[in-house]
């Protein structure tokens, strides 16, 4: 790269070596080292990224023709690569597109989807068309059902666009709770939709960011199944990332890399370091489906989920369902216990069309409302016990059932097995070895 | 032993090998086979079991002098051993007192606790004086702050007559809500107070309950720690037993034997078949303490537990508060976050007086709010991050804070570490070992 030396902001011309010309303005890249692209906003509103060997001469024709802070975020990002494949990364905030304030510590959403492809420059030796999607700057505790919407939109959008491997990176706290809402919006997927988070902000050393976006778009674009999964750490080191069922994922620690788990079930894959080849932990998997996907995207917000415990005040059970819900997951005790003097509220809310069903708190093994006299007072009160289903799938099913089914098939729907997550008889029970000294 | 064979509801006299003579009403024994006492209801209203082997002669004195169906359930037995120490069974109900309807198939509390005795035949072999109190005969999932106070004041009462171990029967559902309660309640233990239950009706073949309450008997009477555990199967088989911490504790299946594990701690012990000897997996356990225990038993109902969700509606806090509530403990996302919307809830609850405070539903890890903007919001609106206490127990613990300390010292209850029930710096992090395949 030759001539003028141009700043952030600046509207300049690239002359390229394959003789084409490129007018835009120079949009900012980040602090990592061994950045070689120019990302440029051009006229039709479109940020396109160029390899700094393709520019053969840069011309300033303005300089600070924009005021950075007041150039909006770009929303797409396309970069051109060496390889073969269609790529789409789709940015929704979090700590992954964190970064931190410097003057108070904290961290705050801010790194641009497209410096996050800079964090893994092997991509563009893969990727034919690499394509940044800056969809939302949400942390993952403000992502609400209308979001889960909004990015069950986008991914269909870009896999009926051709994408081979379609990477969401999403804020690690409810991450969970998305990848189920798209596993329900997006079946019969054509290629795996892979979730990614960091638990460590991207510009720290530390950061897992790097590892597990490598691990995600190998997921994505090699996995044989066509299921929305949560692409993280499998251990605390660099070593392996497992890909686990969204439906079945639980962020289990505040703060570990290898925070996620698939509980009641075996993670789908695992994808050892540095290659990340796919080595797959069972057969009991969607396969890609060519012709998909079927989509049903649409949540209702006017759900609620609530963990029950010793002395609870029924009253809330009540006003949930006074102020309009249309349902509520419970996460009740052992297998799936309320108390029993809350069954008549319950009883009342059911009586007023409202679906209840029965999850439990334990989150590891399945509700039984047969065996204890409760259990089945419970029952009788039209509450409807959801096997193994994990609380908070429940609620996301819910909230999509109640969405694109009548009321009268919400039931039936909540107690089928729709993408991997229930299992309605025993099958092998997967649980932890915990620590006994 | 001789003579007329009485039948239950009898009005009989027993003379015994050493002469006494006890007049009483024949209680029913249960179907376990190998039972050689008789439990009689004498006429001060106690009860007490004595050998077949001790009794030389029986007369009776009216047949069917009570309906059986109409002789309340006893209150307190008392059955003589051959052994050294004073033990105490105390029954609150559960699976472990239940036996199955057979007109229906479905389990409810019924076995009485000398029953329960019967079942380790070995107590009379320690037991000098076996006392066993049918304090309530409560489901966990019923259980409520005030069974909590009546079961500690029963403890209580217990210690002080010279117990030298004191076991608790518990239904499994909330055993560890109800443990922690005690941890809070009676403080300088002399003795360790342990609660156990079974995860199969006490009356099939596959019950746990005889294994479960050996090795909780073992625990109290022989354990170094004074504190409230519970006494639980370490594996799905009979090999050990652990004694987790009462305030770190958790049920984590709703079926396995080994449901319960101590969460971000070490069990503090491992008890192993046949000889349940005590094995301390830490030397972080509060010590028996022969002045004690230290009192102070009470609890607040007016406390709630909120796990929050994405789509959560801000106005179910808004709801509680105003319901009269003294404090609310919500279970976050990941570090602790709540949805960012519900925050100024959170400081009108926060400003009307209520206690907020702060744990994670990733159970595993601690909260941290001095990382993201959010959760500095969330500190800057009143709510107090409880480091890495379960959900579970902060809310058992500030139900207790409030009723024992004044509201201007619930903060800083609520952060001291009273029982081992909170770190509040990061040291061994003890995490389960997944399925990975």
């Amino acid at each position: 790269m030759a001539s003028e030396k141009p700043n952030i902001g600046d509207l300049v011309r690239l002359y390229l070596t394959d003789g084409t010309v490129l007018e835009g303005i120079v949009m900012p890249l980040t602090e990592f080292s061994g950045s070689d692209i120019i990302v440029m906003k051009l006229k039709n509103g479109y940020n396109i990224g160029v390899s700094r060997e393709r520019v053969v001469k840069v011309e300033v024709i303005q300089r600070e023709a924009a005021e950075i802070g007041k150039v909006p975020p770009p929303a797409r990002t396309e970069i051109e690569g060496r390889g073969e494949k269609n790529i789409t990364l789709i940015s929704t905030g979090g700590t992954i597109a964190s970064k931190v304030e410097y003057e108070t510590g904290a961290v705050r959403p801010a790194i641009t989807a497209s410096e996050l492809v800079e964090m893994v420059p092997d991509l563009r030796g893969i990727a034919k068309r690499l394509r940044v999607v800056e969809l939302m700057r949400v942390l993952s505790e403000d992502m609400r059902p209308t979001d889960w919407a909004k990015i069950a939109e986008e991914i269909l959008a870009e896999i009926r666009s051709g994408a081979d491997a379609v990477v969401v990176a999403h804020g690690t706290d409810t991450m969970g709770y998305t990848a189920a809402a798209i596993a329900f919006a997006l079946q019969e997927l054509p290629i795996p939709v892979a979730f990614v988070g960091s638990q460590r902000s991207s510009d720290r050393p530390s950061t897992d960011a790097v590892f597990n976006l490598k691990a995600a778009t190998a997921t994505s674009l090699k996995a044989p199944f066509g299921e929305s999964v949560v692409v993280m750490h499998g251990t605390p080191s660099d070593t392996y990332a497992l890909a686990h069922r969204g439906v079945r994922v639980r962020k289990m620690h505040s703060s570990r890399r290898d925070a996620f788990q698939s509980i009641n079930t075996r993670p789908l894959a695992k994808l050892s370091a540095p290659d990340f080849e796919i080595e797959l932990l069972t057969d009991d998997y969607i396969p890609r489906n060519n012709d998909g996907p079927s989509p049903s995207i649409g949540f209702d917000e006017r759900v609620a989920l609530l963990y029950t415990y010793p002395g609870m005040r029924c009253e809330i059970i009540e006003y949930i369902a006074q102020e309009g819900a249309k349902g509520i997951v419970l996460a009740g005790t052992g297998l799936g216990h309320i108390p029993s003097y809350c069954i008549p509220s319950v009883k009342r809310a059911v009586d007023s069309g409202i679906f209840i069903g029965v999850t439990t708190q334990t989150l590891f093994g399945r509700v039984n409302l047969n065996v204890y006299s409760n259990g089945r007072r419970l029952i009788k009160a039209g509450a409807v016990p959801l096997a193994d289903m994990l609380p908070e799938t429940a609620y996301v099913k819910l909230s999509w059932a109640l969405a694109n089914f009548s009321r009268e098939r919400v039931t039936e729907v909540m107690l089928a097995n729709v993408v991997g997550e229930i299992s309605l008889r025993h099958e092998e029970d997967v649980y932890p070895r915990w620590y006994h000294g």
